[in-house]
């Protein structure tokens, strides 16, 4: 059953990506026109899901993310739908063209990934956005969303099928699977899918990682970290710090620990502490700091070892001195998690030590963490966010889901001719600028 | 142990990754001098491990890659090194710079993936070339050698070592492990290390890729397939055909399969099976093929379902028909491995269908399968072939070695101030020219 979706999906992707940009292009306007039109029913079946949800008192930041129905959530989703059509083909780009030898040209060129599995907790607008993504980059994909959504996944998925029906898309490139036992079976199917992409709760995207071979591009931990330089300005420092921790506590992107300076002024380290409290936030602070401090609130408590190591997701952060930046870097490399990571400083040079020792997928100077997201960085789309080291990392859009062919375009040529294989002859390897394909 | 060995590997990427292309370069000129100094211990060292695998009666192959001191390949393990040092800097290359306000950038800058495990057989001079290849692009290695290289791997790591020791390189930069033991402990280290890179067996690449959550990088299997369209010059078919198969028969880029359209002259066909007769190939065919042929043969032997998914590895392949350019493209995507593929015809129609319609690395029109290889592609050194989908696909150069980290410099922005995240400031999202960092 897995295996046969799977083997359906591989073979709707090779069909999906000899498909120029216009029938994929236009078929995201079709799913856009039918979830536009089956706009009523789709919200029918979001209510009946929230109706459940508030039954079974799920959390409120749950259902929060379940409602579709919130202010213009749901014109923001057909939005996006417009917006990825749009967008550029990401396919057939040559990023590589090179002359080997007369009449012999290699090129690289962009290509989709294949198969893609999505793994979605409760936000039923993935369903549009990533249908939208997929098609657009040429991938087939199989979503499966959380059973909290199931009406309206079950609604959204049968107007998207039917409208795919309309198109030149085979109908199997986007399927929809719903039960738990399915997933586990899905995730074993490494001959027909290339890459999982898990939407959800660190605890999914762990299990996930533990569970396949599969490549899985997504992050299990956002420990984002900040270090405060001790040639800064107070306020920028204050104002950065808070922006990154109060902005979306709950966000993957917001900071989890600050490092100071052992040389901090003390006025600029209370400055900054005092920014946070009276911006709610609770610090776990070491005894050090709270010596400097030299004052009690409710909202400075001691720090454990294992709040350095902790994505709080709320507002909390911990706190600590550093002998200086080259400390700092071996403290964020060992104990972060690679997503974003700041340095507040004034000196360049410091500056330039942090963002070439750092390990991560984001490095800022002078720049609150937050800004670490597809839309912000101008992707147009975002896929997610990657804390793996190899392929994409980072805010992930359409490039994420792209992979290359090597194309060598030949006269016949054997290799037999050329030095290294046991001919004579020379490869000249001069790089040229392509005509359109 | 393992573990120690990884977290050590870590710590020194991390300050390899800050060294300039000086230190990197002339590090690599230090390691070229020690290697030819002390070529006469290394080569003795060599001997003995030669004398055991001949008195172990090893497969003659397999002492033929043992042997350091054959012909001028000491030299030319000499000369990668030097090679690899000239190669330009793949680090801190910036590959997008976009402007998202004033004062405030976006760059995505190329850099290590940080800590890579390679694992090798036989070949001892895989020591001196992917060390050169992981110092140069900043990433920390360990190398684990196969058993019957025990007593070369020593010295040559002894000297390596010492060489290191004269340099800026952290000295836990290049490891080198002997002990099978080690090999899956180090296997599990994943908070270490990044990649792991098998160069060997497809054995030993199908056990590693089972037995770890670390990303592998390589090719278990090799099953290139060439499709003779109908409309195809006989002599160029027999020609590529040939060379495909016969140039290095046991080279993962040598042609397996061979699919021929139904509708090809009988006069085509016959002169591509004589042709690869004459060169000593036995072919595995169809009953269908060998009633074509009206002939009779040693050579010509009844083909199972199973030659269609075999990797010979040897003179022999298997071929049969297809209806037309669809089916070969099918045919190879569900039986072939994603290595490279070759369609013969004058077609460019046809040949333009395959390109688009084919799932794997490297797809060639009218060229042999033998020109997959890095030196062919002017990569200057290879690290290995991957059929991965992600990351780095085909013959994967110093490039497949890197990853990007996105930076921004900033003037302490913060993302509350703008649209989308509770303010009303807008990104101005405009690409520019980058001055050299």
């Amino acid at each position: 059953m897995a295996e046969e979706a799977a083997k359906a999906a591989r073979l709707a992707a090779n069909v999906l990506k000899t498909l120029n940009n216009d029938k994929r292009t236009s078929a995201l306007k079709v799913i856009h026109d039918s979830l536009r039109d089956a706009k009523d029913e789709i919200l029918e079946a979001n209510k009946l899901d929230l109706k459940i949800a508030q039954e079974a008192e799920l959390a409120s930041s749950l259902i929060k993310r379940l409602d579709l129905g919130k202010g213009d959530k749901y014109d923001t989703m057909l939005q996006g739908v417009l917006d990825v059509a749009t967008l550029e083909d990401p396919m057939g780009r040559i990023t590589l063209a090179r002359h080997l030898d007369d009449g012999l040209d290699l090129y690289r060129v962009t290509s989709p990934v294949g198969v893609l599995l999505v793994i979605f907790e409760s936000r039923p607008e993935v369903i549009a956005n990533i249908s939208a993504l997929a098609i657009k980059s040429g991938n087939a994909c199989i979503l499966k969303g959380g059973k909290e959504s199931f009406h309206t996944f079950t609604a959204m998925s049968k107007v998207v099928q039917s409208a795919l029906s309309r198109t030149s898309i085979p109908k199997n490139a986007v399927q929809l699977v719903s039960s738990r036992e399915q997933v586990s079976e899905l995730l074993t199917q490494d001959k027909y899918i290339d890459l999982v992409i898990p939407r959800g709760s660190n605890e999914l995207v762990r299990t996930i990682k533990s569970s396949t071979k599969i490549p899985v591009m997504g992050h299990a931990d956002g420990i984002c970290s900040i270090y405060i330089d001790q040639d800064v300005d107070k306020e920028m420092a204050g104002n950065v710090v808070v922006d990154s921790k109060v902005n979306y506590p709950a966000g993957c992107n917001a900071v989890e620990t600050v490092l100071i300076n052992k040389d901090l002024p003390v006025a600029t380290l209370k400055y900054v502490v005092d920014a946070l409290i009276e911006a709610g936030v609770t610090i776990r602070a070491t005894a050090e700091i709270q010596k400097a401090l030299e004052k009690q609130s409710p909202r400075i408590v001691l720090a454990s070892d294992q709040d350095f190591d902790t994505e709080f997701l709320s507002l909390t952060l911990a706190m600590k001195f550093v002998d200086d930046v080259d400390a700092a870097i071996a403290h964020i490399n060992e104990h972060g998690s690679h997503h974003t990571d700041v340095i507040l400083t004034n000196s360049i040079a410091t500056s330039d030590r942090f963002l070439k020792g750092l390990d991560s997928a984001g490095v800022y100077w002078n720049a609150s963490t937050r800004f670490a997201d597809g839309f912000r960085y101008g992707f147009g789309a975002e896929v997610g966010v990657s804390t793996n080291k190899i392929h994409a990392r980072g805010p992930v859009g359409l490039e994420g889901l792209m992979t290359y062919q090597y194309q060598i375009k030949g006269s016949g040529q054997i290799a037999g001719d050329y030095l290294g294989a046991g001919g004579t002859k020379k490869f000249t390897h001069q790089d040229f600028v392509p005509s359109k394909q």
